[in-house]
């Protein structure tokens, strides 16, 4: 196992907490939180697999991004189509069962848990989302998932994050949660995700809680998302299932202090990609004088999704030749002045370092992109090859 | 190893000859070519390294495919900018450098390739294409390969079509050739490509001559490589330098026999998927019910790249959810039906055979497409992260 997930969600070299930012026990959910979770059977052994997230008041502002795989699983779109999604109060989870590809029982099903988890704690059912994650294609046992979320229900705590993590991971080595206080508003989160699992499919789930005041929770949960979710990648593959929340009070009548946000999630997202199926290590492309973002955005996918290259991190390969042909295939069709040594830096991929650096220079222009990917291993084959269906 | 490359360019259930065809010693070219091949020390151990392949005549049709990677090699510029396209008498091949990656001294050292080759036998050096494959970023050691090509230029022979197909192998487990005759014409082709290889990248390579009188032989080539190598996948990594090069003197006066063509192609393909870095099975996805032809493309081909789907492929695991993922994928931001085990037929992952069938049916329209693909197992990681530069 890599010790990386282990290392905390801020003790990468990529994220930067705001200064005088202090973390707190993850345990401890934002100011008007409150969270519990229960055993209801769906991941045997008596592990924890249904989970509940609600905000005290009413008075909550929030946003809501979902996967935009079109074989979405129902919870994804009783979410997109039966929620509001500025006004979130509450969040009902489930692991072990993704409820994807179940029909029209399935959104039944999830409506079923949502409309279970509203009356538990006296809420709208419009106000309340629902995420799953876990194996496809099974129908949810709905009678054990509805009874578990009344029991969660009595449970809320304002110390229940760390019990709520627990129960959403599926095969996740380690819980991924923080809490931090800064600029006098605090932020509680908590995520999943290890690649595709389960072992059909996985999911990246994350649910982001704080007291500030955030006018706009769209542009802010768009822009902090833009620059971690949507710079990472395991094994290149789009979840039916992935779901990320922000709920903020407004409470402490403070705004979110400028970067935190971002430091959470991107925090978040390295830890995601450090649990990778088999992952040992992390690598970042950056890719420089491209002519557009557009373009830059896609060379960089492009290397960090090359097998060529992936299995290069993992062997401690500096195989710069990797990083050109997969930018030349990002780029294919176009005139590109030859990329050699000299463009591209690729000692991270031999060096000794947990978190390895690569970059290349297109000489087109002058947007820039970077993307983190795990590295492709042994057990990335054995997880999904050896454990079948 | 797999025991796939090794039964033949016509064994595959997927291959259809055309009846009547009668299959002749693959060492045997086309009445009107010769080939030969020597080492040059380029790959070591002795092995041969610079193949020659020539058609005795000036009067032939040719039609030459290039990748369209941004960072195609040195031989592929020189055949695009410098090469009557239309009027190749000649080709001339080294293997252990792809010659990818190395600047101006690069292009002009595929030129003088070229040059020596055109010299050695008397044809004008825009009628002589280049093709390279091996290592990139390595200067070519020209002044031997110069020499090679002197020397291959007074042994080439009728019957020198294997001693061609094994100088241009990198890490091809078995030599991929074939020589058929049908209609009163006769068709003889060789090529190579086990993925991105030796370490850096690998190549297809493929060379077909015919004694037919082939009209529009870019038409005729475009039409066969798009039912053939645009249909297979190895690691999704387009290469620098893959070449496919059809020659026809039209000296039998007779066509090409219908499906000939087709099947030649995709019977090499196939062997190129076969031996695909570390297969052990091939696949091939069926996209039925399509909204068009190029989104059947679209979904079939992010199939066969999940290394989700691959890696099922390799664990016998007929895992139907991993195929919704992936055709979810493709589709992201659309409105799909559901896809469940009614649309999908998986069984074939599962199943002990060596060509494994999958289908999706996306009941959205009436267009189709299928791609084939090789699985994911634990000698591609071996190969490709153990074997460092």
């Amino acid at each position: 196992m890599s010790g990386l997930v282990d290392t905390g969600v801020f003790a990468s070299r990529w994220v930067d907490l705001p200064e005088g930012a202090e973390e707190l026990d993850p345990a401890t959910l934002a100011p008007g939180f409150r969270a519990a979770a229960v055993a209801c059977g769906l991941k045997g052994g008596g592990e924890t697999d249904v989970g509940l997230l609600a905000c005290d008041g009413e008075s909550v502002r929030s946003a809501l991004l979902l996967t935009r795989n079109a074989a979405a699983a129902a919870p994804v779109r009783v979410c997109r189509h039966d929620c509001d999604a500025g006004a979130i109060r509450a969040a009902v989870v489930n692991s072990g069962n993704a409820n994807a590809s179940t029909g029209e029982q399935g959104y039944a099903d999830a409506l079923a848990m949502r409309d279970a988890a509203a009356a538990a704690i006296g809420a709208e059912p419009r106000t309340v989302a629902v995420a799953e994650t876990g194996v496809i294609g099974v129908p949810l046992r709905i009678d054990d998932v509805v009874a578990g979320v009344g029991e969660a229900a009595t449970a809320l705590s304002a110390d229940g994050a760390d019990a709520f993590t627990r129960s959403i991971m599926t095969t996740d080595r380690a819980p991924k949660a923080c809490t931090v206080s800064a600029g006098g508003v605090t932020v509680s989160a908590q995520a999943k995700g290890a690649g595709m699992i389960e072992p059909d499919l996985a999911t990246m789930l994350c649910f982001v809680q704080t007291d500030a005041e955030v006018p706009d929770p769209d542009a802010a949960l768009r822009a902090a998302v833009d620059r971690s979710f949507e710079r990472i990648t395991v094994d290149g593959q789009m979840s039916t299932n992935d779901t990320v929340l922000l709920q903020a009070t407004g409470a402490a009548g403070a705004p979110l202090p400028a970067g935190l946000l971002d430091a959470v999630l991107l925090g978040l997202a390295l830890q995601v990609v450090a649990d990778g199926e088999g992952a040992t290590r992390i690598g970042r492309i950056a890719v420089e004088q491209a002519a557009s973002v557009e373009e830059a955005e896609r060379v960089a996918r492009a290397v960090a999704n090359s097998p060529l290259v992936k299995t290069a991190l993992y062997g401690r390969d500096p195989n710069w030749g990797r990083i050109a042909q997969a930018a030349g295939m990002a780029l294919a069709g176009e005139e590109l002045a030859e990329l050699g040594a000299a463009e591209i830096d690729a000692e991270g991929l031999g060096s000794d370092e947990a978190e390895a650096e690569v970059a290349v220079r297109l000489g087109r222009g002058d947007a820039t992109a970077h993307v983190y990917f795990s590295d492709l291993t042994h057990d990335y084959i054995r997880i999904n090859a050896e454990y079948t269906t």
